[in-house]
């Protein structure tokens, strides 16, 4: 590893990317497309994203066996399902360089981070990451170069982490056009609760409520523009959403609990029909919304 | 009215257009861009609608007053909130003539039965109607002839209702392009209150309910894209939806404690780590919304 790295140096580096679904196949697409000089190599399970990779060129090396594309890496981008990530790195662990960086695109830190340092008994050469960009799509044949441009790339690097290796994984991050955050992953996971999590959560629970309602047909068939948009994310993939779930269990129940109560409070309003009451939610609603539109 | 009108009877109409927001001035915008040609005219509260209006042609006659407008008008198309809309048609009543047919464009339908009951006495002219079709801009300014091309308006004619009255307002509205269905009142405000109401009360419950918690700043500053999408509903306006929750009341309040209910029994989920009814409940979610994402 680098003990300085600047540009000079990310350009020598062996880069292992394990999974080639969305996010890894568009950060394997982004950084070369941005000029990135070194190795990339990739660790994936199905040999039809295998052959895609080979095919398209994704990485310069893709293989199903780990040891071949991992052995030698300085740093390793865990690009998989929160889900299996312990068992990823429990079988990385005997394979890679003791020194190798190891950062992670998952939805959820501290449990990363808790994994990661039951695997490997330190953090120092561990960066979680989080880049906060998505589509409903996934899989590689979904993967973009432009993903990340000028989304945010959110660092939770531990008080142990080596500033060598954050160095490394936000230079990185930087070549794919994201903007790259440090912050505590406790606060991480809060925040991500209650901008991402609980509205995937709402969104999946008004659709299947929804769905299961007598009238379910022409619920569907009379939906407008506002609710193909609202409910958008629940076109997410269920899988990965379960795991951010099962992974943020208590800032995410601590968000529902939260939106509940105010929405009791909403309903309640409504019940006595007390007209002020509710116009002054919406509004609040409305200034808070449309004072952060045009950051977004 | 002329008893059994086709397109060439429709363009012998005087129409009178209450209220040049959105909805009405698109209306009017659409109808004559797509060649009718009968009188247009409407009758406005606001000096400066009114003289956009003039300057802009959207109508051949607009007025502040509401006889020179309204007297002759074979058709009366009540564009205002629906909190002014009895007070508004208390108004009409001695200048219209007394076959002259009143539709509307408000959201819930119900409600205004009622009042046009309560003001009319009998609904043989009257077709209630809701295009399904907003922005979140609001005005005359943000108008458009395309704003309901391929949008559904929705009817809700009663018993009473005139067959030839709704054939007029069923024409005019197809001459804007959008697609005419007719509905039970009670069905239709059910439905809305499911696919409209509802997500427009979680979302600005969700919005209202962030802006308040002690990291707003951070919450507004790391959403990403599926927040926006998720909130955009948010940004509606509040004077509307706050008469919508006031009106649909009762199937919205039914609406809203399904959610809640649905919602309490993942947050049980979530709460056991029950991973497989998560799983289960985001699949049937994700496949619902999937299968109609086609339609719309």
């Amino acid at each position: 590893m680098p003990s300085n790295p600047n540009l000079t140096d990310i350009d020598s580096l062996k880069v292992c990317i394990v999974g080639l679904g969305l996010i890894g196949a568009s950060f394997a697409k982004a950084i070369r497309a941005n000029g990135f000089q070194g190795q990339l190599s990739a660790w994936v399970r199905s040999e039809s994203t295998a052959k895609t990779a080979e095919k398209e060129r994704v990485v310069d090396i893709v293989s199903q066996d780990v040891s071949p594309v991992a052995y030698d890496a300085d740093v390793i981008l865990l690009a998989v399902p929160m889900g299996i990530m312990k068992s990823v790195m429990q079988v990385l662990k005997p394979v890679i360089r003791p020194d190798a960086i190891i950062t992670d695109a998952g939805s959820v830190k501290q449990s990363f981070v808790n994994e990661a340092r039951e695997v490997f008994g330190t953090l120092r050469h561990v960066v979680p990451g989080h880049p906060i960009a998505g589509l409903e799509k996934s899989g590689i044949d979904a993967a973009e170069a432009e993903l990340f441009q000028s989304r945010m790339v959110l660092l939770t690097p531990t008080e142990e982490t080596d500033s060598a290796a954050i160095d490394v994984v936000s230079q990185l991050w930087m070549l794919t056009g994201a903007r790259v955050e440090s912050l505590d992953c406790e606060h991480h996971d809060k925040i991500l609760a209650a901008t991402s999590h609980l509205p995937h959560v709402l969104a999946f629970a008004l659709v299947d409520n929804l769905s299961q309602v007598s009238h379910a047909e022409d619920i569907f068939r009379y939906a407008a523009g506002g609710f193909r948009d609202f409910t958008r994310i629940a076109s997410g993939d269920p899988t990965m959403w379960r795991d951010i779930c099962l992974t943020n269990e208590d800032a995410l129940l601590e968000s529902i609990d939260s939106f509940t109560a105010h929405l009791a409070m909403l309903r309640q309003s409504i019940k006595e029909c007390d007209g002020d009451a509710i116009d002054a939610l919406f509004k609040r609603a409305k200034t808070a919304r449309d004072a952060h539109v045009d950051k977004w």
